[in-house]
């Protein structure tokens, strides 16, 4: 792992910032592939999105941009990772009247997922946690994940890529690390993120895709019994790109034809 | 500000830290007098709780106590933060199997409140943003804060002390940064904690001065409704101690027999 914090060379953040005392900041994890970080102007615009929901005060794109282009230099294939705190603060939870956002930027190794989670699909934990209502922080891709934590920590069998996280009612809402869709008779739907999960930029990728090509598709709750009933079943993330799922909950699928076409269209064009 | 990082003098923590990665840790705050960080005994015993519940490994207590006495030297009467994260870990959610918990010590200045809080009680702001139900993380002080932040920035007014939190339902659940009690019929009342809110050491200390002088207490839902009908309402933390609740959503308060007593009580035995 190499980082810079605010543009400098540093693996380290004062222990007053937000970031780490209250959570207070968002992410953006992407892949970056010969030197390009992929996607980068859907990734800044839902870091901007972010920050804006939390009145996080953005930096400057091109700083940012500069910053993300200084680490490919020794590491053009890698995991970016972008952090934005609402930055040092005194004690107490309001915010400094001016805060100085602290920007970290850090390329690890891109994770080694086997060839065949692309291919044959994945098997997924179907996670005892239930994510909490908070519309205020939902689709927000912010630092307080201790659920995501927790839920992670409720499977240790390395088969098992991720967990498939529920609302309190039941509906099927996203991944531990991805967000979720399933295909039936010919249509996609995905979970509505108005009152938890994290709306990635994959999923808005897949959306898109889904209306150029003339594919019906629905935002709206998805109880876990139409996840179940589905044709195929799916997985997006901007390292892991989709990932079929193969089981989940006793139920097993193959790669269906939608899935499919959906991963060489998307692999096509990183838009 | 001084701190302690694992015991050397430092400011700074690494960048992969957990506890900046997924708010993945948890806190105490508490307030240090003549050199004697007080309610140490219970202030451990909740951070060892707290530790527990999320499956972070517990410090020695020794080693933060020593630590603390440390900074004690310099600052013998301060704002004292322990901060436990699970410590440095690779990119994922998934803990390391072996975690190694960052130990952060902090030593800031007593926040200078009036002294007319305690005798006259503080106006209280009613937050419009609402406490979700997550039962995993209910009564926890973990790292994850950023609906107090949110709830904090509601107001800007210097003479609103606190805000209110309520739960989905419309329930009263504590201040952003203390617990609630109302007082009706000679009975004290504080919110139930099971599915959101912080449970505070000094919310146990009024429990267990309720039991000892035979006031009855009650631990259970509480409607903004009855908080607004209640004979007296005070707010409690380790720092500010108790305050008495002069004014909330058009209601207002003098401080009652009862509020004064505990104060009273309270002070004198810091146990």
């Amino acid at each position: 792992m190499t980082s810079l914090v605010n543009g400098q060379p540093a693996a380290s953040i004062t222990v007053t910032d937000r970031g780490l005392m209250y959570g207070d900041g968002v992410f953006r994890t992407l892949r970056a592939q010969g030197g390009v970080p992929l996607g980068w102007d859907r990734q800044w615009r839902k870091l901007a999105a972010d920050c804006a929901a939390l009145a996080i005060p953005l930096p400057e794109e091109g700083l940012v941009r500069d910053e993300v282009s200084r680490l490919l230099v020794e590491s053009p294939d890698c995991a970016v990772k972008i952090v934005i705190t609402r930055g040092a603060g005194q004690r107490g939870y309001m915010p400094p009247g001016d805060p100085v956002p602290t920007r970290i930027v850090m390329a690890s190794p891109l994770p080694a997922y086997p060839e065949h989670y692309a291919r044959e699909g994945v098997a997924v934990h179907l996670c005892d946690l239930r994510l909490a209502t908070q519309p205020r922080l939902a689709g927000i891709k912010h630092l307080n994940r201790l659920e995501n934590v927790l839920a992670r920590m409720e499977w240790q069998d390395p088969h098992v890529a991720e967990g498939l996280l529920r609302d309190e009612a039941g509906n099927a809402v996203e991944g531990v690390m991805s967000n979720l869709f399933v295909c039936h008779n010919d249509a996609l739907i995905t979970p509505d993120l108005s009152r938890c999960g994290v709306a990635g930029v994959t999923r808005q990728r897949v959306l898109e895709w889904a209306a150029r090509r003339g594919v019906a598709a629905e935002v709206r709750d998805l109880p876990l019994e139409e996840v179940l009933a589905a044709d195929e079943v799916f997985l997006c993330n901007s390292l892991a790109g989709i990932w079929p799922v193969r089981k989940l909950a006793g139920q097993e699928w193959g790669r269906g034809p939608l899935t499919a076409a959906l991963q060489d269209d998307l692999q096509q064009h990183d838009d």
